[in-house]
């Protein structure tokens, strides 16, 4: 496994990690958490990533016992979570960055994670009601009280990650050092385009979210939906056109034709293909199967391996699908 | 009930909210307390506000009493406390803003209260005799060590807010985020006029007291003094004056006739039209009685009835009675 | 008793305060330090002033047990100490302002004490081998932590706290509130001349020492050095010279004569010149007897008394003996 | 035994101080390294160093034992610890000085050396992968969590500390007090030219490590490689080539006639020589034989006796050899 470091920050990141979005939980037990967990671990995984709302909780709870049974030194792994949404609904709970949530929900997490301080907290989504001044004067808090060790942000817009940063340098507080935002090869103007000029400005480092958009880049869904896959779950019906689109299937077909040249499934192509990116820091892939983990893994080494050339034909192979 | 911003801050406060001037712990006991806590939390109201000199501790340690049987989550509900009087007399424990007196009032009203923190703290009136700088890092350390999130001012000169809000910037400490003046009907020059420039400014917030001008926008002083109200009370002759002031009471009767055509009560009307100001964040209500608070929370709907004509026809009733 | 602004800070100190310099631990045992601390506190005295040297540590630890005994509420009392000369010698605790000795030495100060925090902290003497900056970010820490409420210098000239009050200014830390020098009829130049500027400049507050000049100002030296004098104990040779300086002893009977007139002793004529200085915030007094104490309390009412006239007498009947 | 001002810092070093680089927990033994340790401190020592990967946390462990049983008060003595190379491998906890690994070095340190606190804290060597803002910003908390009192640097570049100094400056951290390079007199530019300026600009302090140039400035290495020292154990390979140098043997050779006339070893004259730099605070020897400390606590006696000619003549000596 190759480390890669939090943009400009001295934390170093196994390039690939290990996200938890809706499957600790729901899908997984504890049992397969932890193992899950160990296979990553072992296969140099270092960053476990989760947050507050992921399985309302739960995926903060199984992941801690996960590694109270796993004992690894504190040292070794590096644990996320991410606040914005809530468990509960109501006014300062939900949909919010203010002070009074953000102090709370911290508590809390740590608590379900069994751990003192998480090393990586994040601004789940932006939170327009809130100034992002008491939003950085919040997240420096929990860094002063030793809660966590570097704050970020997902999905924010470029000005207001750079909003947040010059606040914290003008009032002399911990500064956002990251930010989680999605990527993959349909999505890519935030990372692209949007951000270009803060990983010199401010050395933002990034965690990429959804590196298969959802599964589309599997192929798993170029024959309609399967009744295993997340799609069929209740309450993610609107992601089912996206993951049914004609045209990205069809774009899916021939990257799988590419990968196929290069021994590698197309799910692999797509997350190789993301590390290429000198801005990555570190690719989050899921994880609710522990063969998955071992397949994810074998990206790094596909990675090395993937010439100008090949960059160029999958580059054109996805065109204007992208956006 | 609605929910609106403390000012500029991301803190969502009910619309109407609950105080406790001199009611708890002296006229109301624990049960009748906690009962008005229950009905109000009932009704959405989130934000009950406290102070150290209320019924000389006594406010806060009902309140504490009552809030620990309810075992509400704690992000639900926001209470605040006001530092200033002090509960006995001495030179650093009365009439002052100073580092010491400060620091040893929150330990002791968190102790009444039995909680961690209080989520607004408030200097309850400006102490000429103490520096602005002294009392901001007082409440700034009250927020580093975690015993309060916000803190704010009670009937402080705009010169007065602005000079703390400029000395916290330059120290890069907590700013104060919101005032609690008195706003009613007839009270309104503060709130309309002198603080204008801060709402913009600074982005003040406003939990405003004395709705109902102690109790004259009731009506109940029409005819003189009831036996039972407040202004009977023995300590409060000043008052008396005031809530039988005649053209006051005539005035009060004309907004009963434009209340009644709303199938409200001049209360409600007094209430409600408070509400039609943005800058203000919350409107502080009594809750002597459990009856009352039902009636109250009755203003945040109406004020969704008050045309521009029906306000403008209250504005010419009250003409220069207000100051 | 009058209680004056402590500078420009909030804190209120009586004008007339306690000291115990060389007293407790050394001449007078427990019981008489309790009493004396109750007789003074019943006189309306609300500040004790305190100092690790003062009897290698005794003089807290008579203290302590006495606050503990007497059980005051804890906002009716302020408590000093003060550090320089430590009470062991060596390198790092001796002579020192440095931050070792000074965090070390707090948390041993308040063990002495019983204290949670002591009110008013004191650099005892400049120390020129340490960096101001390193001394105020000490002093700052220990106020940070809630050891201390309000930090000054004792026997500092104007430029060292001018510097540290600049340093504290730039680096957003607390500032020095007070300063705690020598000041008596005979001992004028640093109050009057070399801190002028420092009153408005920095609102430095004063807590003079010495205000009968170590007993020259009581007459009693008059006739030479009695048996039970301080000055006839060991150690304090270098002092008898001073105090049975010939000229100064003359114009001590000289003082008699005014005071005498005014029904009041030349010690106590020479407390009330001394709180005519609106500068000076207290002036701490002895108190080796009980009855001492009631005498000294007499003088905030004989100040009144002192006319213009009167003090321009006092002036020249000094005239030339200041330094 | 004479003290010296750590650079501008008000802390007071022995200017001979004990350090156990492999020593502890290697070759010697619980029982001598508690000897040697109240031996040192006996003569006057009161500085003795760490780090965290001297002996993989024995030497720490050892100490830490060895302080315990001695029970000195803690004002008297000043230990320190150094963090970058870690004791296990891993992407976080070696080679880095990043927040993460130093926040969690710390408490492990302090949890073998059995103290609340370490006097000095280092940072071993430069991490040119973790931005200096992120290093400054985990030292100032540490020593704000009072973990540690000083901070420095071990071997950065003038650059770099002036880098470090500034960052603190400007967001008011804690700034860097020492810096610990090799100095002898084979291995002079560092602290001679490159530091030139930080002496006079921020006061740098110096520490300063292999006095004796790893044994060669004994002088036994004259005839080969003894079987006993250092350079004979497995990993010193590398060491052994500089300690056979044999033109350095030979002016070590010609020192050893000075240092005789002077009745000195050759080691003592090195010594001796290093403390006649006034930008030393302390020169930290070895202390791998109880006998040892004896021996070079004379070279504090030795430096009072070297002439200007005597320093010439030295300087000659080693002429152009050293780097």
């Amino acid at each position: 496994m190759n480390y890669r470091r939090l943009g400009r920050s001295g934390l170093q990141v196994s390039e690939l990690s290990i996200g938890s979005w809706v499957t600790y939980g729901n899908q997984v037990d504890a049992k397969a958490a932890r193992e899950s967990l160990a296979a990553a671990y072992d296969a140099g995984v270092n960053f476990f990533d989760n947050a507050e709302v992921y399985a309302g909780g739960q995926s903060e709870t199984l992941m801690g016992d996960a590694l109270k049974t796993l004992a690894w030194p504190r040292l070794n792994y590096i644990v996320s979570t991410k606040f914005f949404w809530g468990i509960d609904k109501g006014p300062n709970r939900h949909h919010t960055l203010n002070r009074k949530y953000l102090l709370d929900a911290i508590d809390h997490s740590l608590k379900r994670l069994q751990l003192d301080y998480v090393d990586l907290v994040y601004c789940h989504r932006p939170d327009p009601r809130t100034p992002i001044e008491e939003t950085v004067w919040a997240m420096h808090d929990m860094i002063a009280r030793g809660k966590a060790l570097y704050w970020g942000t997902s999905e924010w817009s470029a000005d207001e990650i750079r909003s947040a940063y010059d606040i914290a340098e003008r009032h002399h507080l911990h500064k956002p050092v990251m930010e989680q935002p999605q990527y993959n090869l349909f999505h890519r103007q935030r990372v692209e385009k949007e951000y270009a000029r803060l990983y010199e400005d401010i050395g933002l480092g990034l965690t990429t979210w959804s590196p298969l958009a959802s599964g589309l880049l599997t192929g798993k869904y170029r024959d309609g939906v399967p009744q295993n896959s997340r799609a069929a779950l209740k309450g993610y019906e609107s992601m089912r056109e996206e993951l049914t689109h004609p045209e990205k299937n069809r774009a899916v077909g021939e990257l799988a034709v590419i990968a196929r040249e290069l021994d590698a499934s197309v799910g692999q192509l797509a997350l190789a293909w993301i590390l290429k990116n000198p801005h990555v820091s570190t690719v989050i892939t899921g994880a609710s199967r522990i063969e998955q983990i071992g397949e994810n893994m074998k990206a790094a080494e596909l990675a090395t391996r993937l010439t100008p050339e090949i960059v160029e034909k999958i580059e054109q192979t996805v065109g204007d699908l992208a956006d």
